[in-house]
């Protein structure tokens, strides 16, 4: 297999984008990577979108983008994993770049989801879960974290306020990300006393309804040295895992052993473990959900996430800061754009260009974005080149 | 690249499947093409299917279906590129095995059309059409359809009775074909004399609302000769071409760039042409589609397609037979199944193991699997290892 780069990163401001639409967002996005990374081609695209469908009566999204683009005849691939849709997207992208089959791939995430109403939104998003095992029985998605969250608490005594602290710091990360959709302090007297939405759940551990994109270009490792405006940087591993799908066929309630899975694939390419890590971007889809992913990772000990995060461990300026950019929390979570929101952030941060929000000697990240309660999940590994 | 070759295939029944649910109709082929590839293992697995969100609700299909088939954590990715979403999923398992990523890699497709009403029905396969430019005005694909039907007519003198002809050859393949959902003979009396749906097109010359699986089992060629129950069919060539996706965008109505593109593409790959292949199965949506497919092919002269139809030479026992297995018209069109099924067909000629449909000294085969009007292409050609 080749090695693979990334040259080239894009993505809009998310938001409530009313005056735009699902196309002309994604279209910004993959223009801005294009121009980032200075190249005059591509030889095919991914591009990751959990529901066109549903949100926007939309599907066929490869041909329609390509075409959007003015890059018809190239191939366009749309590739789907709930939540996951971006990460996927961008692992597919490298494995084209990988096999030799293309050379200028990019690898796009899009959702627009506010074109809906409410009670259409959360059924779209419904169908990441099992729809004849628990959504037919009324559950919806912070239902389901609620009871991880539940579980969590009631084995290894995680409490309301570490739960809050993921809140906190995400949306202290995103007052100095310009492209957040909620770029607001918060206090964690203020997620404690948020409208609950399934307890312990409230309306501030919950991540918002976005409409957005983002897009990065990838090429095999000897072009992007040569042909780089930008400082290329190395995908050192690239890892997908699946779990149940249903939360009631898992072992362990608030263990995600997808996520643990494709991190122990990840390693393993890279030849490194968590404490080489310089920073992390992970799929904070509610605050409990952040404090799992961080225990599947490896970056705190299994039950003691909520301890963690409330220890300013993750903080910018702490150990291993998580969700520099603010997170799906704070940046926002348009489902089909967050895997490739995550790339773009993890680059732009080994290329030290992000400011106030920079990681200081910021030299290996990883990526985790997870599907539905995480019965699927893809971690990447990205490294100075 | 590592050659790539195909040891085991599935299918079972279609039709209007109303006692299975979405994922009883996929694991059946999953189990089968499994059990004859007689392999223990998967390592990785793709899904292709159009839009489970409008049809049955339920997204992130990869998670699903690996976690339905007890194989998790494997990774599960679910491929969409509306009615060529098969194709591109043994397209992507193709170059899952090709980079190296992965050795033993299961190419599915699956749709469960039927339990929505007719009008929803026709609601989600719009969606492969531009939501935007075609469907808010009213098209749905028999309409879209027929304006290229009455294009070619207009340009190429084709008639209404080579239309018949299409339906007519099909369904006589698919009698042959035990796994058909419409085994039926039809006559070209018929074909004209049934209900109108588009000027020019009637209720045959449509393909059907189906429900389905198919599946594949893809792995290096090496491990092909070692491992197999099955003589080894290898891919020869794999490509996807996009065009335009509404059809006010392209430069010619009747003329499917896509395919000639994708086509062109394949036989550069394979370093053959038209006159080499044994046989073919394209994506016969509409009678008019086959005509225009077997032209941009390459099987028949630019206009000559509605000629060379009527002519028997696309017929089994004539110089190029197209679709042997009965094709979407006669065998079904459950959208995300047809391009695996188109696979499974030309595998089992490959084999000589189809019986009374068999394509005599049957040595490489072509597969076209198209998305909408054909925005989206992707061809494959197999050849006995």
């Amino acid at each position: 297999m080749r090695e693979v780069a990334v040259i080239g990163v894009g993505m809009n401001r998310w938001g409530e984008l009313w005056e735009k639409s699902h196309r002309t967002i994604w279209t910004e996005a993959a223009l801005e990577a294009i121009a980032d990374a200075g190249v005059d081609r591509v030889d095919a695209m991914y591009v990751g979108c959990m529901s066109g469908g549903l949100f926007v009566g939309q599907e066929h999204l490869g041909a329609m983008l390509a075409d959007q683009l003015g890059m018809g005849p190239i191939p366009g691939t749309r590739v789907e994993s709930a939540c996951a849709s971006g990460g996927l997207a961008f692992r597919q992208a490298c494995l084209a770049v990988a096999s030799g089959a293309h050379d200028i791939v990019l690898a796009t995430g899009v959702e627009k989801m506010t074109d809906v109403d409410g009670g259409a939104a959360t059924y779209a998003l419904s169908t990441a879960a099992d729809q004849e095992y628990e959504c037919y029985h009324g559950i919806t998605f912070p239902g389901l974290y609620a009871m991880m969250a539940r579980d969590h608490m009631h084995r290894h005594g995680t409490t309301r306020q570490q739960l809050a602290a993921v809140a906190v710091k995400n949306h202290a990360h995103g007052v100095l990300n310009p492209l957040a959709q909620f770029p607001m302090k918060v206090t964690a007297e203020q997620v404690m006393e948020s409208v609950m939405v399934a307890d312990p759940l409230r309306i501030l551990d919950c991540s918002p309804i976005t409409d957005g994109a983002a897009a990065a270009v990838v090429v095999p490792l000897d072009m992007a040295r040569q042909l780089s405006k930008q400082p290329p940087v190395r995908v050192a591993a690239s890892a997908h895992a699946t779990d149940a799908l249903a939360l009631h066929d898992r072992a362990d309630l608030s263990w995600l052993a997808s996520t643990a899975k494709a991190a122990e694939l990840a390693y393993k390419q890279a030849g490194v473990g968590p404490k080489d890590l310089s920073f992390c971007e992970v799929h904070d889809c509610f605050t409990i959900a952040e404090i799992m992913v961080i225990e599947a990772l490896g970056l705190a000990e299994r039950g003691k996430g909520g301890a963690a995060a409330a220890s300013g461990l993750t903080a910018l300026g702490g150990k291993i800061p998580v969700n520099p950019s603010g997170g799906l929390k704070s940046k926002g979570h348009p489902v089909g754009a967050t895997g490739v929101a995550q790339i773009r952030e993890t680059v732009l941060q080994l290329r030290g260009a992000c400011g106030q929000r920079q990681v200081k000697n910021a030299s290996r990240g990883l990526t985790q974005n997870m599907g539905g309660t995480g019965a699927s999940t893809v971690v990447h590994i990205l490294e100075r080149a």
